[in-house]
């Protein structure tokens, strides 16, 4: 009879799979925690069948993560009452605009089972008028039960076939963290904790937003010193900006997978990157819904809306001034500004002070 | 009668070209400096004629940075004893190799006028034995001045040519920092300053080490999660070298163009990174003789150098444990290790400690 915790995956997108295919080899090793991990399906119909099925005959997720075989020992669930009923430790990993009415959908099954803990895996925080809110916060508080957060350089297609990566957790007690690293810590995904949920979650959001600006550096055919500047400066804003609006210690996220490491991956190449050089290569002048049609399909970019719902946050709280760079790269594209203008905002006589 | 500060430039490389100009410029513009900036010419015969002439009768240092027109009031001087005794603050920009000696011809013709400085943007630190030391040492010893230190992601041609770049300024007197801020800073040459000479010096050096590891990753044809956590793994063992061999707070310059911006630059692109590639591309069976001969017509590398002397402090120390991608680096560079222990060296079952 295994009495070790009961692992359940919110969410089965590209991501979620890779992850639940990760702690699944891990459930397996431990005694810490059950054989079986569940991951919740909402059901829809692939290729003649229902994908809950498909992957629990198949082993694949042959919608969201073709060609990857996941372990026996998953369990594809649509029933969202067995998931929460049945679990104590629930990894949400959904697109950001799902995670409220999953919660909410989730909480009506409840309550949760004493113990239990969650981690969020969502890209993104919540901008709204002049408020900045984690999806830890939210998960907490319509589930009651705590919350962590995992993100880093992590593209979900090459965790899935083991190459080598780093993710960091951010936890408010320690001992929470200390199980969640031994359910995701494999040999090709080392994980790295830290005290902190909040940085961890806005470096995973608001890199994107840099990322447009290191877009435009490239459409522009600036070189490497002047784009290595542009991701510093981002760097910093992110930073401040976690400061600014979390009472936490921001600064030991920058050297982690979810700081640094991520920032890089995403301003070097990327969805973002391609599409905001093709934006600054026509001057602005080609409309976002054009360069995501031709380039990506009609998929939405993420760091463009990012960009938007972090300038409104700065106006709202009149900190505008201390954030030049997350202002100008929302002008240039969102307000019919000169590319130019990210490097005239910043080549200027006056001197830095220190 | 000017009573501003008589700036002279030690080195006339490509960097050191590219720094002259600037500080030409604000020479100029600013009552604090004497007009006309010296720039000490070792000198030779270019396409017959003496350099000294060619930078002083065409504007221009034919030679070392083609293309870029000098300013009027930079003066090309091969009399060393005519720059020591008639400058103020000196700029050293030499190879690494040809510190010392001229600094020893410098002081011959010393001692220097009172309230001298120096600032050194020597690319390198001293590696030998079990000591790490610093040229801003050797030169504050040598001639008995002040020396701050100046580094940055900076490709020389590219800030001639006016492109945008960031640069850090360390200091210990923050008096010495307000004078060279003024003496550096551009519209397209932003300078910050951070307390701490070594952190500075340190990153300029050590990020070679890691460009090296970098390339393998490129060589090896893995993706980008892999590379950012080798170089967010780089960026740690550079601050704890920098903590561990130095008595200052090396945590700012990470945020600063001489840490994370130049360690990106210098590992993204770069002939350190394209070489350690096809050095790893061929199982480390080729040699670096072989690949700086195809790939640099003969021109050695720094990275290759920089991570075998690390490694040798390292092990000097009694350290090597604590530093595991330097010394894996060193092993596949040079001891004949398989390229892909890179890798193994961190994919591992074991859980990192927090």
């Amino acid at each position: 009879m295994a009495t070790g915790k009961r692992v359940c995956v919110i969410g089965c997108g590209n991501w979620g799979s890779a992850v639940a295919k990760l702690v699944s080899e891990n459930a397996k090793r431990y005694p810490d925690f059950d054989d079986t991990v569940r991951i919740w399906v909402l059901e829809e119909v692939f290729e003649g069948r229902n994908l809950s099925e498909i992957i629990n005959n198949d082993h694949e997720n042959k919608k969201y993560l073709p060609g990857i075989k996941l372990p026996h020992n998953l369990l594809a669930v649509p029933d969202m009452k067995e998931c929460v009923q049945e679990s104590d430790l629930f990894l949400v990993v959904l697109p950001h605009q799902f995670v409220h009415s999953t919660i909410e959908k989730m909480k009506q099954f409840g309550p949760l089972r004493p113990g239990a803990l969650a981690i969020s895996l969502v890209k993104g925080i919540e901008l709204t008028g002049s408020s900045v809110k984690c999806f830890t916060d939210a998960i907490e508080n319509t589930l009651g039960i705590p919350c962590l957060a995992l993100s880093g350089a992590n593209v979900a297609k090459n965790v899935a076939m083991e190459e080598f990566s780093e993710a960091t957790i951010g936890y408010k007690e320690k001992a929470h963290a200390v199980l969640f690293q031994k359910l995701f810590d494999r040999p090709y995904f080392k994980i790295n904790c830290i005290p902190g949920v909040a940085a961890v979650q806005v470096f995973g959001a608001i890199k994107n937003a840099v990322a447009i600006a290191a877009g435009f550096c490239d459409g522009l055919g600036l070189g490497s010193n002047t784009k290595a500047a542009i991701m510093r400066i981002g760097l910093k804003e992110i930073y401040k900006f976690s400061c600014k609006f979390f009472n936490e210690n921001s600064q030991d996220v920058v050297f982690e997978s979810a700081g640094v490491a991520d920032l890089i991956t995403t301003c070097i190449g990327g969805r973002n990157v391609r599409c905001a050089a093709e934006f600054a290569k026509h001057g602005g002048k080609k409309s976002w819904n054009d360069i995501e049609r031709e380039m990506l399909g009609g998929q939405k970019l993420q760091g463009t809306s990012t960009c938007e719902e972090v300038y409104h946050v700065l106006k709202a709280n009149n900190i505008e001034a201390e954030f030049p760079l997350f202002v100008v790269t929302y002008k240039i594209a969102h307000m019919g500004a000169d590319p130019n203008d990210l490097i005239r905002e910043f080549a200027v006589e006056k001197l830095e002070e220190f």
